[in-house]
């Protein structure tokens, strides 16, 4: 193995931390990346760029793929409302298929001989890892130390003080990830089925009472603004997450299907996600027809699904985008929301391409574009299989 | 048309006390007729019937069919987890299908001529009823006088006070239908896109502070107790209804497609609804693999959209209910539920069926049941269809 | 009525005659169209417009949409390999919703108060019609003499005489409709469920003996030749119909839900539908995904059905063909077809995109791509699910 | 490993052969064992005894698994209309899974150590047994000879001289499975993308000319008889195939996504199973409902692929099973079918269900169910959501 090179997936805990040490024990050069879509501040970045390099490696690279990550992913979820089982806006692990994109093409165009990460046997990441490594580099070996050697956390610990690392690696309670999309929380109770997490286990706290209005401003699917604030999309969803997060909105817990056929249960945090999907398939609601809005669900479902399992480069994925973005076009208009602590409602909409400001009838109210002759004639030809169906049935 | 038998409708309101008196007008003898589905009370159902013979009907009937719009229909709901678009339970509406097919049978096992309700021609139930009295009893006539003569509700008012009826019909601000699943609620916002219904507008007021516990035990997808008395599952949900309303639990407006295709609005509280709902479908997600999960849920929501649409006697309606029932054997289990004003949350499920409690492996631990080469092994074929298509087209 | 401008569909036939006469009678000023999607030859149009203009109308149009009905819908039935219940192309019914289109964009630009065609009350064609005008132009009224009246042949003979028209208006045994993309035959026999149609009474006879071979070219989805010379796709699909109808090929007689809730049954002749349609679809089975295939089958096929039912301008339909638009980008190579008696054959493809050519692994050989530690690994993990719930419910 | 007792899927061929030998000397009990689910005569059966006792093997079962097959699987691939992309009947693969599972169980009963199976690593069958093999019996360990060791025809073959075993190994140009509901065929050809099968490589050779006509009965869904004469249906399967093999019917190749990702092409001769898939199709198509068709199809395609997958113990089979099974209760009739060489058609139909036969209106003819006023009706309400749409966007 010596002289060769590795690209490891570097986050400064303590299983990447080992496997910088591990790496370079084998012999090889190691480079360590790390990629930022939206779950790191700027100073934890730089935090973890010193620290890699104190470790000795070869270089230390951030890769920002925050914006890019919005672009090419995220916005389709927001355009597809989805949520994994109606429940779970797919927070962090969304952002992991990406991640591994962007240190693959890093990994190739360092002329990489092998990628490392941390993952252990037990979860998806190490599945959405593989698999698009395997995709975009073939050839380049992967090596996952701490799945392949069982480690516990005191070998790990151990052999990290051979080398003169004595952090202090006490282990949180609770097992945090934050992204861009929502802060996901594990811990002992997500490792029952009957426990719910309490409430110091979630990243925010709720600091407000009483309930206040915003206004989420969409254009063409997307949030473009913030009580008539024009906004990057990006900081958009910044913003609304910090003001929302004040009133603990958007936590539960989900058991989902992993990617290798067990249950896994997680707590998340996702104020701003919940909230943005809520108000964006209200807004669809009134300027969508009932077919675009039947088809939108299935394949929008089947996109957060393929995503959370790791298959964003099966190619439907890039049919899916362009059937998601034409179903856009008209998703433009306001959304009223009302924030309180724990809970949020939608209030209502505002759209120039809303279907009920029809000059065509309006539900339940007297009607000028068509007769109860009409209705009378609609059902009776509606009625027809049916009827047929019973009268030979019956 | 005089000495003819015509079968009405009749909730005792302005509409139907005004089909009554025109009825007579006519010359028919008019039989009336209210189906509950349990939304009205004992002592409204009196009521009801001692207005109608104030008024000269000929017979009056109550069918009561509460149970079996349970058993037969709103069961498989639940089964189901059927939230109209991700919001509505289908509350009031789900039922009045039901209501029209006990009427329909009514009607013909009196040998009338005619069948008459009091819709417009601007809603959802006129599409029901009609439909629903084709196909049972198509050699009935459908009478349909407030749509077919285009009535103001001036126009009821004087022509009742004409037969000395003079009921101060004043108009309610908020038009309220209540049912075993939920209640709706119509007023001057729901006519808007924009605003949204204030506090005053649902049926119940919010009485309790702070939260308290609630478990409902499910036996093969049924609600079959609370906190561990065994209850009869209409009789669970009424209980758990009474006491979420407490909390203001279960409101929203939702915005969706009729079936006359202009979109209609509509507020709701439904307590023991989206609670049930909730807890149901948790309860799945612990107990059910990924692609009955999947597959429910299409043929759920299609068993949704068919019943809000009126199309109850589809055959392919019967066809889903036993695709749904099958997915039930194992879905037994308590679900822990925490309510607070405005909100609940599902605190965790306990259930012998439940495939977490697995020896095979836990998600993010350590594990007996495979090995990391496993992983790499399953990566790796999982990896070659989209290896090959981006071998060859990148 | 009169002084007023009215369109009128007009084919020629005794309907739209009896039309042209009826609404002159009515004081109209009547201008004939009709639409050629690819049906008619330049003889049979030059032949309807001068039987149009010798019956006195104001003014006879040709709209001549062949190009666009290709490029704006054909197309996608292609793409979607688009056969009714596994059997019928839509023949001739794809072509109605877009003559309606052109007939109401015509209605439109030349002011007219009504638009008249000479559907009966029975068949599919009278709602694509009047949906797509009533969508397009909601303020032109429509008339249809013809189900109006409840007319027979002999009323409408009789009435023609009067007006000194005494063509032989003999009833053909078989109704045909030539289109583009098939003709479809109606008889005595489609009338029954258990009898098949005559050879007779088919379009083409069978002049051709043996077998030989021809070369299909495909292009991002679309048909650009035959034999390896290149040709507009319209013109590809001409000369293959003509080529392949000298075998009797891409007969059969279908039985389909109407829009109007009965059962019709109708045979056709389709040669270079049902060819192109199986060629196209093997090679997407060799250049795309399962999932890629999976989801194409799911939209096209919904295409088709809100095509056939008239709903072609729903917007999902647009949302729809940028998705098959996207699926068709590797779609290109040459299938290789063998024309028989009655039958045909798809030997095999070739293309620069085929999944089959692959490094990585052959079907049913050693390889190189994965080992069978690999296999073993994959299927461990695979079996998870399945093995879990064996375990706990049995 | 001595002194453990292994069962081992034996075919008589030279893979299984060599593992016969191959795990005696690892000091194994040999416990060969056979399914039968159609493919092998009385006598192919005995042979394969006959010369596994002879090759010194502890035990040597047969399990006749024929109706059990035919009543838990293959029933509702005809229910379902299963063709694999609308092309392949799933012949053999389908059997697979089947007896996989009685392999498992016998394993199981036996209390067996190992399981053994000849797979390579390149098929399907390798992933569909060892799924099944891991879900029923996950304590048995899995033995897979050949895969493991690479091992050439060659190599088996000296190693077999070695001990003794002589037989003229000769490998046939094609490789043939024969089964209840189909011949697979592989050879050079179906290595390639561009190249048909030769006449001679398909099992059955066209010794009929000239056309004839059979009659199918069809009750609840199930094959019962043939020209009127009562029969099992598994005999129905068996005598239709051999009538039908004669005219060279129900030949394809074809390409389809295999379990590990890589494309598998396969040619086929299923006669009878393609006569009856469309057959049953097409009465279906005359007695169910449009939606029932729909779902049908959705449900079906599924159960086929996840079938052809291996997954055959995915509770949502069983979900599924029970859906088709409700639809089946009307399809029953008679099917008449024309035989020709290499082809076929469906004449045309008789059943008591047929919703053709209608009083309430006939495609095309004039109608007593309805009136031209009623469909006028009918298209406004039904154009209205596009309508509004239209009026809005454009």
């Amino acid at each position: 193995m010596s002289d060769k090179k590795v690209v490891l997936a570097f986050s400064g805990g303590l299983d990447t931390t080992y496997c910088a040490f591990y790496l370079k024990d084998k012999g090889l050069d190691v480079h360590t990346v790390i990629v930022n879509t939206g779950g790191f501040s700027k100073k934890e970045l730089e935090e973890t760029e010193k620290r890699a390099m104190s470790y000795g490696v070869d270089s230390h690279k951030c890769l920002e793929e925050t914006s890019s990550f919005y672009e090419k992913c995220l916005k389709y979820l927001i355009y597809g409302n989805v949520l994994k089982n109606n429940t779970y806006p797919l927070s962090v692990s969304a952002e992991r298929a990406f991640q591994a994109l962007a240190i693959a093409k890093y990994a190739k165009s360092v002329g990489a001989d092998y990628i490392a990460h941390g993952s252990t046997g037990a979860g998806n990441d190490q599945v959405r890892f593989d698999l698009i490594f395997q995709i975009i580099c073939p050839d380049i070996e992967i090596i996952t130390p701490i799945r392949d050697n069982k480690l516990s956390r005191q070998e790990e610990i151990d052999y990290l003080a051979t080398k003169g690392v004595n952090i202090s690696w006490e282990k949180a309670k609770y097992s945090i990830n934050k992204g861009l999309w929502g802060t996901s929380v594990g811990g002992d109770e997500t490792l029952t089925s009957h426990l719910g997490l309490p409430e110091s286990a979630f990243p925010s706290q709720v600091e407000k009472e009483g309930s206040e209005v915003v206004e989420l401003q969409f254009e063409k699917g997307e949030l473009v603004g913030l009580n008539g604030n024009k906004l990057d999309s990006v900081d958009a969803i910044f913003k609304l997450n910090d003001w929302a997060s004040k009133y603990g909105i958007g936590r539960d817990v989900h058991v989902g299907d992993t990617i290798i056929g067990i249950k896994g249960r997680v707590g998340f945090e996702a104020a701003a996600p919940v909230i943005i999907l809520k108000s964006h398939h209200t807004l669809e609601k009134h300027v969508l027809t009932k077919w675009q809005q039947h088809w939108k669900e299935q394949l929008a479902n089947w996109y957060g699904m393929l995503l959370h399992e790791g298959q964003f480069l099966d190619p439907v994925m890039r049919d899916i985008e362009v059937f998601l973005e034409s179903t856009q076009k008209n998703v433009t208009g306001t959304v009223t929301v009302k924030l309180a602590p724990y809970r949020f409602e939608v209030v209502g909409i505002t759209s120039d391409k809303d279907l009920m400001k029809s000059e065509f009838g309006q539900y339940g109210e007297m009607n000028n574009g068509w007769s109860g002759e009409d209705v009378k004639g609609f059902t009776k030809i509606l009625a027809n299989q049916s009827k047929i169906y019973n009268s030979i049935n019956s």
